[in-house]
């Protein structure tokens, strides 16, 4: 390639190095189950073991990849690991490893759609597709006014609802303006961090955030909500989005859609449906119920980083009017003008999101719908669900332990019923015996989160975490 | 791994699938010269190749391997070619698609450092590998008060910086309160489209948005500036922040940095510096001059992914502060209360960024620099910059051509002395023969851009688009 190879890696030594690469992943993915999912290392041991200064020269590879192996590899937290119940899953998979090699590979800019075609069009078409495999209302799809998109987060995606949020509900002045009025967003007191940090990073202001009251399952109280926007309506300001989760974060709590739904639609509120976590369960009908109602919502995002077995980031974002996210977020200087994009009959993806550049991640998705197919999601996903169902069985069964209900989908939260201390003891007994499970608090009582849905975890994983919950309850 | 292994790509597979995508992606990049830069496809041609429904049972990775060749391939715009001249470069190299394929392998999620330590000492560490390869100021150091941190984009950067100078100006009040005053920012008229966005977002309002004249280098004057900025304070208003460009992406203009810092300073304004493009050519110190001054910038981002060999995403952006990005951005909800964290002895990128997840970038970044060396990085800008050069020499020469004086760096602007329809016909032209360029306007005259910084651009690649250029001109 070229005449000038000097210090390049070239396509034959890329060959032999990317084999290498490939065969030390496929080792790393079989060794998952050595490692204590929790790292161990101090702060600072991974950086002591760094040169001060970048090398003068280059190095060989195989010298690299064995300081993976020897500095890296011990100050990583195995979010892989079959023992990891922390958090939530972000499960990976073979396709989904090698659809970003091959982004890598391409190496495109997908910021317009002129800048790559396939890279637009396949992710309008995949995202279509997840309209379909999670049976979600038509008017997401890209072939009425809405339409899909990959954001990197839900936190991003929740941004770009309230930006345009923000537009539709001050007619466009928002954007010229600022934020000069006082508008009002509503989450429940269970809604995810990101929701307020949105809120601050879009001007709206902390104080116009408000928490909504939930029930005893931690569901957001559709009254409450329509008790909260008349309160700020008597006092001048401007409901402007309401943003519901489905499967929260600390409790895989369900808000009521359809009520909440009807709220906003009688306040002109901007409905966003946060389902990060939870959106992949709709693959089965069985377990699709959540979504009830879903059809009221402007916008809604869930995360096959988290749940559908390809990798961080893969945060999917649909909207049902495309036009007012694209309106709020659209700059045209001169450099970016094309003909393609003044036809108007293509879709620039750099107005439906924060940053202007993109990478190929559709690719990555597309790779592992191919490679599952519809049934074999819907396998995994029942899979899952089927050991959490099985592990509260355990709790119930066990009188030490107390279990949160409704328990839902993949999720289980536990407490020892002799108190704060007696629970936290059992969290620290399992995590420092290689498995890895966090809390919560509900409202000041603290709670083990068993979150279930790593790619490699398997019943005797589940048996385990039990086993290491109970040997010193 | 496990005990059921239904539908999973087993590891012997992904050893077979892996082999392939790396030859597959070898391929690529050996065959990158016979293809046309721009994807000739029309709108709607790939996905028409695609089948309307997600599949129900899974299909075999050589079928999906088949239609990245057939399917997605014509759909590419080659950014790789070794002829793409527009825009800017987003060059990647083989380390930089194996640290991606690790990073993909190892399948974590950096937003606390508890979550793999090795993630964010890595990321840490290399930041400070470029403060010292480029030169930078001392303060933008890990071991200072200031830190470097890893972004999606120069887009997300200045979002950044602008929130941290919001807090900053208004005392920590527009978190809570929502941006009540007008709180202006300021950039050339030449600043990125990316700035008056990210204002936007930020809910400061495209009105309290100032383009500041430029001189005849299209680098912004700091008297304007100053003008500016009084004629704010005598209304009422708060200046908050300026962002200065060294190498714009309309021309490569330089502001002055030393100047516009002390108008910063003396009105208590945050300085962004957005160096997206040319920061890059600052690893030579040579070219490193059009940092004078840098030192009294408050942030600075340069993208890796432009002209540094590593794959978008991948902007390092650098604060003298940490705590003012910090508790602007900084949320802490129960579920990731963790003991790391409130020891203090860590950092938790979570709160450098707006979303709360992260991939392990760093890694690709490592392994490029590794991989060339501090001579290796060196060599290959220089190249670049030699190459537009002898271009920009080519086109003085030339009396059917006029050059946008004085040329920087990689960046070589012209036009046709006959006017502006001739320039665009030179553009179509080579545009339709193979290459790539883009255009853009100083003020109303279309200019064409000819950016040098591909991977595997040579010189019988610029001479062969000098001769494309003339050969109908």
């Amino acid at each position: 390639m070229g005449h000038d190879t000097n210090y390049h890696m070239t396509t034959e030594e890329f060959r032999k190095h990317g084999y290498a690469a490939v065969d030390w992943v496929a080792g790393y993915l079989e060794r998952l189950e050595e490692f204590p999912v929790l790292s161990t290392v101090a702060a600072g041991d991974v950086r002591a073991q760094l040169p001060p200064s970048p090398p003068e020269s280059g190095e060989p590879f195989d010298a690299v990849l064995a300081d993976v192996e020897r500095v890296i590899l011990p100050g990583i937290t195995h979010w892989q690991s079959p023992n990891f119940f922390a958090f939530f899953p972000s499960n990976s998979s073979g396709p989904s490893i090698l659809g970003d090699l091959v982004s890598a590979g391409l190496g495109v800019q997908g910021m317009l759609w002129a800048t790559s075609p396939a890279c637009t069009e396949l992710e309008a078409h995949i995202l279509d597709w997840l309209v379909e495999l999670l049976a979600l209302p038509d008017r997401f799809r890209s072939t009425t006014a809405g339409g899909g998109v990959i954001q990197d987060s839900a936190s991003s995606a929740t941004l770009c609802a309230l930006i345009a949020a923000r537009e539709r509900a001050t007619g466009g002045a928002t954007n010229r303006e600022g934020v000069r009025r006082r508008l009002t967003v509503y989450a429940s007191t269970q809604g995810h961090s990101h929701i307020e940090k949105a809120v601050r990073i879009a001007g709206f202001g902390s104080d116009n955030f408000r928490l909504v009251a939930v029930d005893d399952a931690l569901a957001m109280l559709p009254d409450a909500l329509d008790d909260a926007v008349a309160a700020d309506l008597s006092s001048g300001h401007t409901p402007t989005a309401a943003v519901a989760t489905v499967g929260t974060t600390s409790t895989m709590a369900m808000d009521p859609l359809r009520a909440i739904g009807e709220v906003c639609r009688r306040h002109g509120m901007w409905l966003h449906v946060d389902a990060a976590m939870a959106g992949t369960a709709a693959v089965a009908p069985e377990l699709r119920g959540f979504h009830e109602g879903l059809e009221l919502a402007d916008s809604y995002a869930f995360n096959p980083h988290k749940w559908m077995f390809t990798n961080f980031d893969c945060d999917a974002f649909f909207v049902a009017d495309r036009e007012a996210l694209v309106s709020a977020l659209t700059i045209l200087p001169e450099y970016l003008h094309n003909a393609a994009t003044e036809s108007g009959a293509v879709t620039d993806y750099r107005d439906w999101q924060i940053p202007l550049g993109r990478r190929f991640r559709a690719l990555k998705l597309w790779f592992v719908i191919r490679h599952y197919g519809a049934e074999g999601l819907r396998h995994h996903v029942r899979r899952h669900v089927e050991l959490a169902r099985r592990f509260a069985s355990w709790v119930r069964d066990d009188d030490r332990f107390e279990l949160l209900e409704p328990q839902h989908l993949n999720l289980v939260c536990i407490r020892h019923r002799d108190g704060e201390e007696a629970t936290r003891r059992v969290l620290e007994h399992v995590n420092a015996s290689g498995a890895y499970l966090t809390h919560t608090k509900i409202p000041d009582q603290t709670l083990i989160r068993m979150s279930i849905g790593g790619t490699w975890t398997e019943l005797p994983h589940v048996e385990r975490a039990w086993r290491l919950i109970t040997e010193n309850a």
